[in-house]
């Protein structure tokens, strides 16, 4: 007999019998009955358990242990989805599971960080942490769906690379047959290159990065959602994608993990027709710093957020030109005034969840750029032959995927959005 | 002026101006005109150069230049999409471009492929080129289109992992803060833990192998459809999936890169209803091997790949039943016989594109299969905490893109597929 979804059972046909698999999520014993809830990736379904050889064998049947269960539908409207499943026979389609050492069938997770992340391969079929998990996946979707409509093309790119990435700090080294090699913290020069082949690029792909300080909101390794693309007048055309690529994001979770975001309680934001944007120099003058500050702290990002939801109602705030000397090479100068640059960071809710901007394109830009930092162009053999072969103007973004469910969680740290997150002093499981 | 496409040229207004922007992909000097072949994301378009300022103009303007065109579409029956542009005026958005290693304008690129690869991003801006990533992409497209209706979710694993990969052979080893960690090789033991919690999963992402020898077939790094879903009754169940998603991988193919199938004059598998499949036994006596022989050597595949053409009409091959010695210790034994497995390779044209199967689900047939094998289960405490607590019957598989496009082309050398190739002399570009 075809298997049913829990969440189908209202659809099924109360004359028959239905099949359902999925996990013990619960068992509540009373004097004369047994209420199993049995949990499979649609969500829940109640079994009323009554024969005793039945009640028995359920007794045997831990929470956690994988089922078969053939039964009777029957409408209910306490029950989840106004129907349960009544004179069941149950099969065991895995051995009684042992003791779990976290109880997943509580509403919410009552366990710290640390045992969480321990057993992460048990904690996430907690309801409320697939929940998580989906928004994610939903918001991959989103994203895709929408540049693969704007014209962009998927690449992968090598995440093994030589010499010539963007920056020497923070990078994970490995052994390449004999030589040494690295794992690529980003995909920039990559997607930079191949926006002068297709015009039009994103790569949802791992990042590395060897920080060797623990925070909240840093991981070694995440799922860098990147998008590049040619033909712009400025970083306020990277903007206006940036903006339309959040909201399909927003439109993703909306439509593919409508329960999910019920299940949390979320508000998810509403991404505005014009994101607001103010220079940076303004940014340090809200945030009450001082006007040589070279960057932003938490403290005034945070600041900037209040800003931005009290003066324009929005939860998102770009901040553009932000100073030379903090951004890449690669960073287009601020056309008039080359102590700034045409970059932005984008907060969502007070925190840096996108940095984007336009590029240089010209190659003899990057030689003095390049030479300008005392940073040698010869170590960059390939994408400099690519700008020295016309390259359109051009830019993009990377927003970071934990990150931006992380802030819409409004989580308290990066890893209860990641599944197996990795930082200096996790590398299991 | 909004900006028109090349291929969007055909449904300009001819009352007014267009803008264009590409590169100047040919210039065709003819006694009073000059023909230009404007290049964009879209393909080719027509331009002609009667003016003699403007052809001067051009003639600066190397190949590869990045322009924008503005001027009059006019019908031409000879031009591509019947409408070139007349009139035109020019402006570089990119410095002349420097003479190029290759010869992008030849309608085929005549250069080796150590010298295509050297140049990549070069090299793929030809049209020929740029076909074979757009089939590339599409391809994955339509394996998350049909998974995501399928109800699968998408997922995505560490690639730094610790010491319990599914086989110590062919690591890339990598100093993790202090401690030596590894790159994944599959997220296989991740996929697996992850049917316990989604039921349904997938992932594409890059993996590594550290094989020592170059061959015409192998990468240090390449992308994997992985694929691992639960309530399965066999592999059988698994190769069905195999079956859809790669009908749906074609279908993608054949909706969003037509005009790459057409350029490159290929001709699409079709995907059989039911894949015929054969056990291993009955494969090695067909391709005339040895009866004891673990394995398919290259030959034997490529002669079973013919006869399932003769035999069924079918371009797809399943072997089923693959010897318990040469599979790995996660494989579930096929009932009855435990010589053989529930594993299967799925042959494309005479070469092995998937492997898959059924897995094993119970703690202690893993604690069993682990132990016979001298491993030691103390190498995957997450993965086995997993097992013993309640994991349904599973099984899945994975597919190598760059093999798949490699195969969709008949190319003899599966570099010609891949963005930047990663093996044992090539880490740049």
């Amino acid at each position: 007999m075809a298997r049913t979804l829990c969440s189908a059972l209202p659809e099924a046909d109360p004359a028959e019998r239905v099949t359902l698999e999925g996990w013990i999520h619960r068992r509540r014993q009373l004097a004369t009955v047994v209420f199993v809830v049995l949990r499979d990736r649609s969500g829940p379904a109640q079994i009323v358990v009554t024969d005793p050889v039945v009640r028995e064998q359920v007794a045997g049947l831990p929470e956690e242990t994988v089922v078969r269960v053939i039964g009777k539908p029957i409408a209910n409207a306490k029950a989840p989805g106004g129907v349960e499943v009544v004179e069941p026979e149950f099969r065991a389609l895995s051995a009684p599971a042992l003791p779990l050492p976290v109880e997943l069938w509580r509403p919410a997770l009552n366990s710290t960080l640390p045992t969480v992340l321990d057993h992460a391969a048990l904690t996430w079929r907690h309801p409320a942490r697939q929940a998580v998990w989906k928004i994610a996946a939903a918001s991959m979707a989103g994203f895709r769906r929408h540049l693969d409509a704007a014209g962009f093309t998927e690449v992968t790119t090598p995440k093994i690379v030589d010499g010539s990435t963007e920056s020497g700090a923070n990078v994970f080294a490995l052994d390449y047959f004999g030589d040494t090699a690295y794992l690529a913290q980003s995909p920039q020069l990559y997607k930079q290159m191949l926006t002068g082949v297709f015009e039009r690029v994103y790569e949802v792909g791992p990042v590395f990065r060897a920080e060797p300080h623990d925070t909240t909101r840093h991981l070694s390794q995440y799922v860098s959602l990147d998008v590049e693309f040619g033909f712009i007048d400025s970083h306020r055309d990277v903007l206006a994608v940036l903006r339309d690529t959040l909201a399909a994001m927003v439109d993703g979770v909306r439509a593919t993990a409508a329960g999910a975001v019920e299940g949390l309680g979320l508000a998810l934001p509403t991404v505005p027709e014009r994101i607001p944007v103010i220079h940076f120099a303004e940014a340090l003058e809200l945030a009450g710093a001082a006007a040589d500050e070279p960057d932003l702290a938490p403290e005034h990002e945070r600041l900037l957020g209040k800003w931005a939801l009290e003066r324009y109602g929005s939860d998102f705030l770009a901040v553009e030109g932000y100073p030379a000397v903090k951004r890449p090479f690669y960073t287009h100068p601020q056309p008039g005034d080359p102590r700034w640059t045409n970059s932005f960071d984008l907060l969502f809710r007070g925190l840096e969840l996108v940095t984007g901007g336009q590029r240089l394109h010209e190659h003899a830009d990057y030689l003095a750029a390049l030479t300008a930092r005392g940073d040698d162009p010869a170590r960059y053999p390939a994408y400099l032959e690519a700008m020295s072969h016309g390259m359109p103007p051009h830019g993009g973004f990377a927003i970071g995927l934990e990150r931006w469910v992380s802030r819409l969680l409004e989580s308290d740290n990066i890893r209860w959005a990641t599944l197996f997150p990795r930082d200096t002093r996790r590398s299991r499981p």
